[in-house]
């Protein structure tokens, strides 16, 4: 991919200015008893208390404020059973303009809810790839609409990245920062927040071995799709694209991959513990740092990515 | 009870000194979909994220510091099933004292291991009042060690009010606040806290129907004791003391009462909607401010008081 079609560090500060009248700034906590299981210093970034519920609405946000006006009074559109739905329809009922939305059948009715909440029209689909993406352009062909992709976007890769920038202003003296990664929006964001801070700055990512495609894809320095992932972390299921690939070899030290009786584990640490009613995926970046064990008193800053589970189907 | 008994405003100012390098200043967040939910502008000072997972912790640490050396040495004792259990072992911790506290044995297997983990010691006893008391006495005569009461004592309620004043001092436009009451220690604090304000704050507390000694006590101005506590808000069973009531009868505008089903929605909503584990006796504050219905951009202030569940267990 030619670097001119890469998001750089700038257009990451460009978009925290772009959304900070929009977005939540969310809170950056400690816990002590986190602290002691993990054996090191954590910061975490909550972006579980993000408006619509992660740190999708950042993204979605800075893709559609940057939409000329003419494109932006057509609507935007997406497929998604996740995070990103929800963000999108937010974003657009923020920005004042219509959001259509391609959801899978087999989508969590809680997301779905969301998405209706936040005032966006819903397509319902087959539960394949195929079918959302004829739907998406079933859509897009009727409405006009402008697709804002959940990640392959540098608008929605800059807003992602504004999480981490935020995070390094509480604490400038982080020392590496954990993020999960499933297309790879979060942690290109991440690198570039990092690249822009004025200490170098560790950034390693969180897969879940059952959806490994990044860890395999950087050991092979070549984009290796994911094909049949199997996690309960189910914002984590996609792959990355040659954009987020190409942001991430440049940066990421290592992608750590965790088990899911670990990412269970750690989501229901945090649970019973602290307070945080965090998502699988965003579990897998603490379990990802119990797993490093790094020296202690390492500062770790973790983007708690969301907050989004049906709380009435509980993986224990 | 002579007014010189009676925790002043000052003192409240006093222990927010006091306790700052051992409490978090634990954030303060907006909740869009909550403040659509409850039609107010809510303002949620977050405690389920303090140490110890609840407001108690503030109480208890006031206590424990305002201690003299000599005293201290022969460490603190406590009989709890809950919060103030775990808060107090983490405060003597902290000042490097014993704590013994007297568990019943009906207590929640969490709450008890987060006592053990803070390395206090236990006694069990049967789950009556006469027998914790008498374990108490036991363990007082065994060991010198000092009572620190959950709430009928003035560095305890002091301590508590510190949550309000940070509230506060975030927004300083409150126009109510709603806080839960079981022993009165938090929202007495929180009446001092809110007297000690430049400019005129209504104060609330919210109550189960099922427990709601406060509300009855505040009618018959008088103190009447709650006999037969029948409500999910564990932390919410206990009496107010003469303390307690005296500051709450002087300054409480009312107190709410909401069924077991109200409580049981509001903690469900916040933890499918916000991304907060909040408990049983936090969600009765949100609660009543959905069933007061204030009207539209009131700006309420809500001291969430703990995020202590069991989450094995869950009321749905």
């Amino acid at each position: 991919m030619h670097s001119d079609e890469l998001p750089t560090p700038a257009e990451v500060v460009d978009a925290s200015r772009r959304i900070a009248p929009f977005v939540l700034r969310t809170p950056v906590v400690r816990s002590r008893i986190l602290d002691e299981w993990l054996g090191v210093s954590a910061w975490l970034k909550c972006e579980h208390l993000q408006h619509a519920g992660a740190f999708k609405y950042r993204g979605a946000t800075n893709a559609v404020q940057l939409l000329e006006a003419r494109t932006a009074a057509r609507g935007v559109c997406a497929h998604s059973s996740g995070n990103h739905a929800a963000a999108l329809a937010l974003a657009a009922r923020v920005r004042g303009i219509a959001a259509y939305v391609v959801v899978p059948a087999d989508a969590s009715p809680a997301k779905r809810a969301a998405v209706t909440a936040f005032g966006a029209s819903i397509t319902e689909c087959a539960p394949t790839l195929e079918a959302r993406e004829r739907a998406l352009d079933e859509v897009r062909a009727a409405t006009g609409a402008h697709e804002i992709h959940p990640y392959d976007d540098r608008g929605v890769i800059a807003g992602a990245g504004t999480a981490a920038l935020e995070l390094l202003e509480v604490q400038p003296e982080l020392d590496v920062l954990v993020v999960p990664v499933g297309g790879g929006g979060l942690l290109s964001g991440t690198c570039l927040a990092a690249r822009r801070h004025d200490r170098p700055v560790r950034v390693i990512g969180a897969q879940p071995a059952g959806a490994d495609d990044a860890a395999r894809s950087l050991a092979a320095k070549a984009l290796i799709r994911q094909a049949d992932p199997r996690t309960i972390a189910d914002g984590l299921r996609t792959s990355l694209s040659e954009r987020t690939f190409a942001v991430i070899s440049a940066h990421v030290e290592s992608i750590a991959t965790v088990s899911e009786r670990d990412i269970v584990t750690a989501m229901r640490v945090v649970w019973q513990r602290t307070g945080h009613l965090i998502e699988p995926s965003a579990a897998v970046a603490i379990a990802a740092v119990r797993l490093l064990a790094f020296a202690p008193r390492t500062q770790v800053g973790i983007v708690v990515s969301g907050g989004n589970v049906d709380v009435g189907a509980l993986p224990w």
